[in-house]
């Protein structure tokens, strides 16, 4: 059964166990590998590269890849080839823990990047040369097309550029995949780019297969393995409470007129707390709803399934194991409502800003004026990485953050008077939602900013420290426009 | 001559003086003005209102307005509103030294905005209501069409939205000036907006004049007057430095094959340092240069007269009172050399991308991971505003940012441990620039940055205490992603 998902007679030919695969890989290689949001990633060949890492290491050999991506991918690709001591570089995101502990303990150099600058600075030459590809697909056609798999992030491009590609394909993944995804084709480098076509989230303007040179791949492994589970919680009464304020908001906006009756297209990060508020919407007044975003997890899957939502973008599935289930069990009604694009177009800053999207992003924390952390604790330890967020902010219709007002059962307040790192600059933050309230920045200068950040969203065992941090500032900070105590700013709120 | 420039009937019967138009403006009124870097502001009517506001404080009444531009202006608006105590709100961008000072004293609020974001933000409501605009345009049309001055800025969506309308005419502006402007019309609001129809700099997509509904026009003022005088400093050792490290770079991106001979667009910021990369390429092997950028000055100038640049779209120029006399005498030979646009197209993210833009943008610092100040001193004083700096380095093809590696006459170094206020992320950051050399970021992890930047970009004098901190913190930092000692990273290079 599983050699039937490999139907083209030339690649059949090249089907091997993944160890032979993964000897194929040079030491020093850069290589792309698919995966986003722990869906779509290789399964084998990773873990049989980690195994050779490991046994040259044993022999005193170094052994050590770049490993580009889509995004975060699970624990038989980051977490193997990490605890293999096999990865010097790393980008451009990436959220497992023991490559999370290597790149924080200084040993694997770790590039944080723009989701939508990744193609195109491999395009352009800006990251080296890349060595090999490692894609994983739902299946081989014929005529040596692929059927892609439950993401597509950066397969386009490692399936372009690299020198040689290795092919994982995973009969656990459905073939009836195929027509769901939408793979660009007419990128090109500037100075001969055009618009891109898109005008509606839905809008298909290109094919529902990777195009790929056959005498560039060297191998075809099979596999039979599910994604990795992303557990989806039930929304707490903390994320239940932000989830609430976002509604109300929108059924503010639509009231003022700024937001038609069913919205814009939604972005939603990943987490529960995003889960929460599409579990929200399918109980909320808002019909046809869309989305443009990056992954549709649990809570965007049941607003199609329900009805709610009409149509969804993105570039990858994130699901928990029983909603991938149900994702194969009704896969003919999502195809014609879910499009997967490659993540150069998912986050593109031109059609995320064309459609006007609503763009709700976690974070870390923010600062009184709503300087936005989305990625470093005490400025120096990286969590996971930028995303999409900065894609999505910048160029959405409305820019919203949200996270608990506290961390760490409470202890330590996520509105801080300065944010140890930005990713997220006064610029490109809108609103700020805890599941204390919700600040409305628009139209606000820092000073006034800082009132509302505080009286809204900051949690009160910690409100009288930032209002007294924010009083003596404006008292004795040389500058008044964005009132400063740079000896205390990081102080205050961080635990010694 | 001058009401020659006022061809409509029926608006020549609205012709008043500027006190009488001064005082149709309300107190507490949203007022947009014309005006983008010192040109095409109002001359007349600002210092009017002026008076007027100054008149009704010496009888004890309250009389403050808020002031919406294209960008900076000039002592005859931002100045004299400033010291009035007439502003109560200022958006989205000045470089006013009387205004400046009262926003860090805190008696005016403002509100530092992307360029691109303002139109949409003000369109979508995010702003409140425009009252008035105040719009100085070179004549008007005998049917009611306004021929645009030498800015563009947010002429077009104040007009659009503005209850009612002064006009001022210009006669000073050359009225052959119609022809150099194209107006794009074809804007809408999400979801309902379509793709940007430009794929070279030189397209011209929309309308010559502005369309203006002769019923909103209140009044008509006539003036005769030039802009303000931007002075053309002739590039100094410093300015030079710079200049010549980022051909020497352009070189060899070409020889690497990573740019065309021609370059990509140029965007250059305004300054003496973008006035010097401009003189250099004037020298340089580049042919067939070509500019989208925000603003046109002596420098871009003097290429498009020599030959070397075919074409250049910005929103506004801002040139010498010698370059603007010879601007007025070679018009003709101009008009099809430069087009002005609005600035949501001059900054559009979308354009912006698609062309591939080299960005060159001036800032106040940098720190040694490679985040930007663009727009605070110490974290607390406004400088000028993040202006456009922000639309053109998160989608250039090549983002470079360029300051002297000192200030203060070599007492403060600009390189920082970490800087107080970011406007530019490390995501946004590929090349920076000071006179001592040129740090590529490109493809490099936060400590590979941080050892380059060092090593090329600061000054010999500050070099060791960097070193010094940065291998520090790669010691004790807890995190050794960006390694940083929070206690001191403000302290280093602060004077007391």
């Amino acid at each position: 059964m599983s050699s039937s998902q490999v139907m083209s007679q030339a690649l059949r030919a090249k089907v091997m166990s993944a160890e032979d695969a993964a000897a194929l890989v040079e030491p020093g290689s850069h290589v792309g590998m698919s995966g986003f949001t722990g869906s779509g990633y290789p399964k084998a060949v990773p873990l049989a590269l980690a195994r050779r890492i490991e046994a040259a290491h044993a022999r005193g050999e170094p052994f050590r890849i770049g490993v580009w991506t889509g995004a975060s991918t699970a624990p038989e690709l980051d977490g193997a080839l990490a605890r293999a001591d096999g990865i010097d570089l790393r980008l451009p995101y990436q959220s497992d823990p023991a490559t999370r502990q290597r790149i924080n303990a200084g040993s694997i150099d770790y590039i944080d990047l723009h989701l939508s600058h990744v193609a195109q600075f491999v395009w352009f030459g800006f990251l080296g040369h890349l060595d090999v590809a490692v894609i994983e697909c739902a299946g081989i056609l014929p005529d040596g097309r692929l059927i892609p798999s439950t993401s597509i992030g950066n397969n386009k491009t490692w399936l372009d550029l690299a020198d040689r590609v290795i092919i994982e394909v995973n009969s656990w993944m459905n073939p009836a995949l195929l027509g769901m995804h939408d793979i660009y084709y007419g990128t090109r480098l500037p100075p001969h780019r055009k618009p891109i076509p898109i005008v509606a989230p839905g809008d298909r303007i290109g094919e529902t297969t990777y195009r790929c040179n056959p005498d560039k791949v060297i191998a075809v492994v099979e596999t039979h393995a599910p994604d990795r589970n992303t557990s989806f919680a039930a929304p707490d009464d903390v994320s239940g409470a932000i989830a609430g304020h976002i509604l109300e908001f929108f059924e503010h906006e639509v009231k003022q007129g700024r937001l038609p009756r069913n919205l814009l297209p939604l972005q939603s990060g990943v987490g529960n707390v995003a889960n929460a508020v599409m579990a929200g919407l399918d109980d909320g007044p808002f019909p046809h709803l869309t989305a443009y975003t990056e992954v549709l997890q649990d809570g965007m899957l049941n607003l199609i399934r329900s009805g709610r939502m009409d149509l969804a973008s993105a570039t990858a599935l994130s699901l928990s194991s029983e909603a991938a289930i149900e994702f194969n069990r009704e896969i003919e009604f999502l195809r014609d409502r879910i499009v997967l694009r490659p993540q150069e177009i998912s986050n593109h800053p031109e059609v995320i800003r064309r459609l006007g999207v609503i763009a709700m992003n976690g974070m870390i924390e923010a600062d009184i004026y709503g300087n936005v952390n989305s990625t470093h604790v005490r400025g120096s330890s990286i969590m996971n990485g930028i995303g999409g967020s900065g894609d999505f902010a910048r160029n959405a219709y409305l820019s919203i953050f949200m996270t608990p007002s506290t961390a760490k059962n409470g202890t330590i307040s996520c509105i801080v008077p300065m944010v140890t790192h930005v990713d997220h600059t006064e610029h490109d933050v809108q609103i700020l939602v805890t599941e204390r309230g919700l600040a409305d920045l628009r139209g606000l200068s820092p000073k006034q900013r800082a009132r509302i950040i505080i009286e809204k969203t900051a949690h009160p065992r910690f409100q009288p420290a930032l209002l007294d941090y924010f009083e003596r500032a404006c008292r004795d900070s040389a500058g008044k426009h964005t009132p400063h105590l740079l000896d205390e700013s990081f102080r205050l709120l961080r635990p010694e």
